[in-house]
């Protein structure tokens, strides 16, 4: 293992002291992590804020057995040591990753198949922003999904951090995107990002509004958070040879569907979650990502929606906020 | 249009007289059906009977405006005359062929492409029961659930023309195939086709005996004609990344889902029907049973499994037969 030399023992954390509020994240001394043949240690810089970390904090979405029980999934920083089979990276290369949890920290662990370089021009609070949100839009959206060119994605929940990056991503690849959020600003931060279209969906009926948008077509990819109700609809809302995307149930998982429409219209409804998936497939999601994504990032065609940005030691701050449902983009925490 | 020249004005066929029951299926005498520059007229020697004939009649499954109203959806025989722009075929060539309706008749005319040769030493009536399953089999299975060598299929209604044809294709072509069936005879046809379990729906739960036929794994691929309260059992026996197809909702349209499980899972749920689609679809997967799947007819390691044969006259008597539901493979009319 190459490592600085000057690497503490020890480190601040915040760890979820028990199932509850945001008040039980609070600030702890732990050990560093110690790195296998394939891993690397990164010095963290920046950290965003998801909310599997809120329902790994409210006791819901326990940590996989094999990792850290802090929370965070994703970071960027230096890298400060490299397990002896990493040949990518070099120390003080300055990355970001995607991690599995402990990223609420001062350095964290990842696969070094994980992580990818910054992004030309990218500061650390906004590379910290990526991992979770590209990762997640890429796989669903172009691999599982399959939007091609030229085709209609609908993106629920629009102004979110994955709302926002699949708006941008599916635009400047030359998707028409619709997107519903929950309130005026909202909907303008969704057009202003290349949304065709933002459907608020406290006022409008989005089935009826993406029939209208794409002259009956319907939407040939939806990317969907929601769940409940909204399986249904967006059987109505989906183009003949429609696919649907499944990445959260956030109003529920039990739907009740007519399955006659997905044989007539020959739909597919399928999902997935990025967490327990192995290091090797997020090495190839990186691949693509890196060939395809970060050189749009490079040159500023597109670039995260940061929210707010709070100290590490307050990030049951940033809970909250994103409890509060208020926010527009990715919530932040600034490590170092 | 080059003919035989002994072509008659007149023909007879089996007219669904109102929507009912097995008996308003009653002969009739009609024009010939007049063929368009690429399509062909078939002297029908041979017909399949299928449930959506069944549908149709019962006025539940009207056809499409631009087809016959007479029912029947494949025959063999051969062709009586071709249209101008055709050239696969020749006056006198012996043909199976899937119908845009009107099979239940002594000429019936289709798109040049949704016809294929016989195979090689097949019999008109076993040639007539291969197109509807065949066709709908190498798509929703192979095409659309992309089963590969080496995975596991499980077959519900694996006795009908639908479930016997998918376990001898599936054999065949290296997977293992689980199949569902309601009586203990119907169970053993399964095993004889090459099934390496058989499950009698009345006496054993399908998940489990698919976890336990699998160790623990799932079906990659489910074929599904039942749906009701199967589709929620279906995504308990898929494997992780399994693939769920429907072709039809005989035990209702409605399901009650855990849409958590087709994320967690990473499943597929997708479906279609063959009737309404292209003429150019149809002329592709015709192809492609023609280069993967007629060999291994015209070598006899597979064949259609063959329940009666009516004599065409006598339609109600099959339709009768196909609603009693005791019928182990396909139910047949034999024209000329």
């Amino acid at each position: 293992m190459a490592e600085t030399g000057k690497l503490p023992e020890r480190m601040t954390a915040i760890a979820i002291t028990g199932p509850g509020g945001p008040m039980v994240l609070r600030p702890e001394e732990r050990d560093l992590p110690q790195i296998a043949a394939n891993e690397i240690l990164i010095r963290v810089k920046a950290a965003g804020v998801n909310r599997p970390d809120v329902m790994q904090r409210k006791g819901l979405y326990p940590a996989p057995p094999d990792a850290s029980d802090l929370p965070g999934l994703e970071v960027s920083g230096t890298v400060a040591a490299i397990g002896e089979n990493v040949e990518r990276w070099r120390i003080g290369d300055a990355v970001c990753a995607l991690t599995p949890g402990g990223g609420y920290a001062e350095f964290v662990k990842c696969h070094a198949g994980s992580a990818l370089p910054l992004p030309s021009g990218f500061t650390f609070t906004e590379a910290a922003a990526l991992p979770e949100n590209y990762f997640t839009v890429w796989h669903n959206v172009f691999e599982r999904g399959a939007l091609k060119p030229g085709e209609t994605l609908l993106v629920h929940g629009g102004s979110s951090g994955i709302g926002t990056t699949a708006i941008q991503i599916a635009t400047a690849l030359g998707s028409k995107v619709i997107a519903t959020a929950g309130s005026a600003e909202k909907c303008e931060t969704c057009v202003s990002l290349g949304a065709v279209r933002a459907i608020n969906y406290r006022q409008e009926d989005f089935v009826q509004v993406v029939k209208e948008t794409t002259e009956g077509r319907g939407a040939n990819v939806i990317l969907d958070m929601v769940g409940g109700d909204y399986v249904t609809r967006n059987y109505h809302a989906a183009a003949v040879e429609g696919r649907i995307v499944q990445i959260a149930v956030q109003e529920g998982a039990l739907a009740n569907v007519d399955i006659s429409r997905l044989m007539t219209k020959r739909l597919v409804h399928t999902g997935s979650t990025l967490r327990p998936r192995s290091n090797e497939f997020k090495a190839t999601v990186a691949s693509a990502l890196e060939l395809n994504v970060w050189p749009l990032l490079g040159s500023r065609r597109i670039a995260p929606v940061l929210d707010m940005i709070f100290p590490f030691r307050e990030a049951w701050r940033a809970h909250e906020r994103m409890e509060e449902g208020d926010h527009i983009g990715k919530i932040m925490l600034d490590v170092a």
